[in-house]
């Protein structure tokens, strides 16, 4: 497609990946606007571009506008913003389309289903891009811009994206704790955090080959009372947790 | 080290997979015991040895008895088996090494950090081998046996290893679970689980570069209230979910 002009709203781990993935595809980035001063600064470095504070200063210009900000304040930069003639996209896993529908005339959802951290670099192509626009015009032209830097781009409801964001909670998020508890109970018994790698890795691929009913093991799914009871008796200091193994375990007992 | 003479108890999972990592380096797997005629007929098969169902059958002159079978029937196959001179080590996570003490002289435990599944082979050199024996010299021979397979050999006592066996039941079958919990949410939308792949691949890579706690993102660490609610309210329909979630982002912020 044709190179295109495109304006973050937005300074963070999304807004710098996307930004950094688009430029890369030779589209230019635009303007950055973010309300720090030092993030918009070094992302608009990043890209060779400009950057602006006050949301009124956005220019009208620009193809699309992506919006890659905390969900708290999407709803005040969205009523802030001048009136441009372009797309403009939320990133928003739990928030739904129709934030837009008083405020612009092109709109629409582009939700990355992946988790952004500073300083590591996403491979973007494989990447499900999940996407949801107001028009039939705007879904087709936002499903071209996507393909740009993804191979996996799915339309999406609004309700269908609150569901995979919630997902994404527990596929992401609560695994990351599951980490970190385990990473407690290591420093607890003076065993590195690194030894536990090579599982974690295991336990995350297997799942490319078997549905993860199949792919469970442990005493919970053995129903190996025993070992669940010490386990608990272990966790007697960790009351939380201990509550976490309980109705994990049972939960389990349920999927079978 | 010069060729060695295993035999293994148990025909299952990590009983494959140990006695081909040990076959490959060149070692002699001299017996297959297994109460199932199937099972330790295939693994004796692709050993290129003899098996038994019978445990008084097995000859008295391996180097090294390898039990791989279930807690539950450990204790009991340690107790039916001849008294043999070799080197006797269970592989399992939660149970002492005094289990052998009044069966055998030479005794201790060999436990590989790891998840085992059928037809998935996993890579033995980084595989963290915890083991333990009843003397010094038990634990150096063991310690040369199991650095045949892995670089990753690391003497643990009973104890230790029970806080890593609890660690592993967080860091991978829970894990697991929280990948079937999205499935089962994926499902429930139309939404095809695969395309959660690349979130759960990278949730798991992220933390050899970032501790758990610093690669913490979603709505409980950020106190997003909002968005809590709005999934506490999407899980009305499966209150143990529901409860899980919540649980788990009370731990997240106790966590900070």
């Amino acid at each position: 497609m044709k190179k295109i002009k495109i304006t973050f709203i937005g300074a963070g781990n999304v807004a710098t990946q996307l930004a950094l993935a688009f430029k890369k595809k030779g589209h230019q980035i635009q303007q950055i606007y973010s309300r720090s001063t030092l993030s918009s600064e070094i992302l608009a470095k990043r890209c060779n571009t400009i950057y602006t504070t006050n949301i009124t200063e956005i220019q009208n210009d620009a193809d699309v506008y992506i919006y890659a900000v905390k969900d708290s304040v999407l709803q005040d930069l969205i009523q802030a913003m001048p009136i441009c003639n372009g797309l403009h996209v939320h990133t928003a896993g739990s928030m739904p389309i129709n934030l837009f529908e008083n405020s612009q005339t092109n709109y629409g959802v582009f939700y990355p289903f992946q988790t952004f951290s500073k300083n590591r670099d996403i491979n973007f192509e494989k990447l499900p891009l999940f996407i949801e626009a107001n028009t039939e015009k705007n879904s087709t032209y936002l499903c071209k811009i996507a393909k740009n830097i993804s191979e996996e781009v799915i339309f999406c409801s609004s309700e269908q994206r609150k569901a995979l964001h919630l997902s994404g909670v527990f596929a992401c998020n609560f695994t990351n704790h599951m980490y970190a508890i385990a990473e407690e109970l290591l420093t607890q018994a003076n065993i590195p955090f690194r030894l536990v790698y090579p599982l974690i890795a295991e336990t995350s691929s297997k799942i490319n080959d078997l549905q993860p009913k199949e792919a469970q093991t442990g005493p919970a799914v053995r129903y190996d009372r025993e070992t669940i009871d010490k386990h608990l008796k272990a966790l007697n200091n960790l009351p939380l947790e201990k509550e976490i193994y309980r109705l994990i375990s049972k939960n389990i007992q349920r999927y079978g």
